[in-house]
């Protein structure tokens, strides 16, 4: 489980603040495109999710590390990273890198829940073991 | 209907990007949340109009001009005014003003629509008449 | 002047609301996406812009009609089209598509403004011949 | 340093997701107001730090907890409280509250920098003097 996925972003307008860098909340935004193209390459789109498997996923907690800020048209590389993998939860690492240097980091706590109750459920194991396969 | 609702709104570093003003699309955020002031004001809560009335607005079409631009900390003035008010639909004028000068000025088509089907239905009669009574 | 340009965005979770749909500001944010990746497919990153050019575009007004909601995993088109360019004017037409189909059409008129002083100034030579040799 | 100060906040569909409930990103943006009119409160604007202070506050690090959603039209209460204050740096803690419970818990580390430098310097005296003399 030591595969990464680097997902491109860009920085537009929409994404700064008048602080002349990006605005802090904007990061979250970018990690969240980044999973969701993960969860895609592993052939889960959010329709597979929610209509085949009756699942989605539920952040329940995330911290975050600013070291530098990342400004107006730059190319970030969102990265996923899987640490932690359990019944219903998954741990994710994720980074928002510009040329190799990494601008911010974070921790993702997510739990699969389904798509109706909202409660907790075990990941399906088609996606559990296309996570698990990842090369390391 | 010449009357005119009110609702300030703050800017925050969330609301402005890098060139050092509000951007552009937050005006569409201020702007919504004076309508549901608005409504809210003349009894019409989104639960009232979901639950007890089965419908909800949705915009058809806007157009904006900017004046001149926000800036951080700026406690802006948000304005609804009722232009017209059809059988579903409804035209507002919406201003945003700082200490009496208008730096934006939108005109905003909505239309009442059922809350499940989403087809034009007519906007109920108690709301209708709240909006006829304004003073002008 | 017909040369479309198109910019695919994918919707996730932070484009859409609770009512199911992408929130009607958000197509803002894509349309502002397709406009930077079309002026730096011409040659004009934000930053030969600012810095060779000491120009940026200001928004002057926009209007938007939205046909049919777009909703969460979408792939949408933003086009971006010239329809005049004055001496220091713009008006582009931009279209929200998926599948053929149009969702959302808007006008956006900019205007070009020298970086530090915000009055309007000539469209650069170079950035004008760029789009009036589009291909129609 | 055991105040609390609380900011109201009114949930629109701009803070919303197709999920039905607030967009986790969208809490960032509550805190985010609820720091700065604490900050308000204290005498603090953002133009009397920049201009007469010539400082900011950068955040360094945050983690939030989810523990259950918020939904549109809730009002909700963002509470500010000083947790720690050392030279440049001070640590808050911040709740996202409905009817007395606790939606979201987060905390917040941000540091003081040069408006100009973006390097840390002391928090002023005066701020730091408002915050410490907060009853407990």
């Amino acid at each position: 489980m030591e595969a990464v996925f680097v997902h491109p972003v860009r920085v537009y307008y929409q994404d700064t603040d008048t602080g002349g860098v990006v605005y802090h909340a904007s990061y979250l935004n970018f990690m969240e495109r980044a999973r969701y193209e993960w969860l895609r390459e592993l052939g889960f789109t959010v329709d597979t999710m929610i209509r085949s498997h009756k699942m989605i996923f539920l952040i329940r907690s995330l911290s975050i590390e600013y070291f530098r800020p990342a400004v107006l048209d730059d190319l970030l590389d969102i990265t996923v990273k899987t640490v932690e993998i359990g019944r219903s939860r998954i741990t994710l690492q994720q980074q928002i890198m510009r040329e190799q240097g990494t601008l911010a980091s974070a921790t993702v706590h997510a739990v699969c829940v389904g798509a109706d109750t909202l409660k907790p459920i075990s990941i399906p194991a088609p996606l559990r073991q296309k996570i698990e396969k990842q090369p390391s």
